[in-house]
């Protein structure tokens, strides 16, 4: 039996990797800026986006495995810790990707403007690219809890 | 039937009245320093605390009138509406809370010390009482959609 998003499916695959698409973006847009590790926000960001990567990069893998294989991904005890991953996963994403963006939105629009000239952009987009990421996980964690909880 | 956590249950009445005491002091901590308005996170945390103190009162409203009268909630219709309701909060709540965290942090860790005089110690509390809010929240929503999804 195949559900709809659930590991092992081709939504799965996709939503992995767009998780892992948009995470490498934010880290990338981060870490070429030069000041963001003055700033505990950035940081956090990068720490947290590193985690998504590794995380979604290990599920496209084993959804991949499991879609070549044609075998199924469905036992309660893989689901569970699939669960509390995307939940851990998505929870600091978005606690990241809200830091970062109270102190964008300080610079850019409290404070008058970013002073940090070119970087100011790179930090918006960095920020926004996070977000995304916490969208794409927020979506695979509520298929996975929906899985496990109408087993 | 009286599942643990649902709603009219003893622990959602705790739950929600939890929610609202930490969500009241919280604002009641931000609003009573004098440059919060200054700031787009800080304000934003009131907004997003000002809701979930409207929400958790509707629905400890709700709980204690199931409690005292013995009648059931747990309609599909009302628990889809419970799960929606309380998602939202939680994720407005963990968002409003980060953001304000990275700000005070920022202050606190990044720039040396935080310049506002006794105000500094106001913020740092109504975040924390905004993160405790927002897990208590997160209780709530776990089990409402448990219960949606397991019917």
């Amino acid at each position: 039996m195949n559900y709809c998003g659930a590991p092992g499916s081709v939504l799965a695959l996709v939503l992995r990797m767009t998780q892992f698409t948009f995470a490498a973006g934010s880290i990338a847009s981060m870490a070429t800026t030069s000041r963001f590790f003055n700033l505990t926000a950035f940081c956090y960001l990068i720490a947290s986006m590193g985690l998504q990567i590794i995380w979604s990069f290990l599920l496209a893998l084993l959804d991949l495995f499991s879609l070549v294989r044609k075998q199924s991904l469905l036992s309660p005890v893989l689901i569970s810790l699939f669960v509390v991953g995307d939940w851990v996963t998505a929870t600091l994403s978005l606690a990241a990707a809200s830091a970062s963006a109270g102190i964008t939105v300080l610079y850019f629009h409290d404070l008058g403007h970013c002073h940090f000239g070119e970087e100011c952009q790179k930090y918006q987009v960095s920020v926004a690219l996070a977000f995304l990421s916490w969208f794409s996980t927020s979506l695979s964690s509520v298929i996975m809890f929906w899985l496990l909880a109408g087993r």
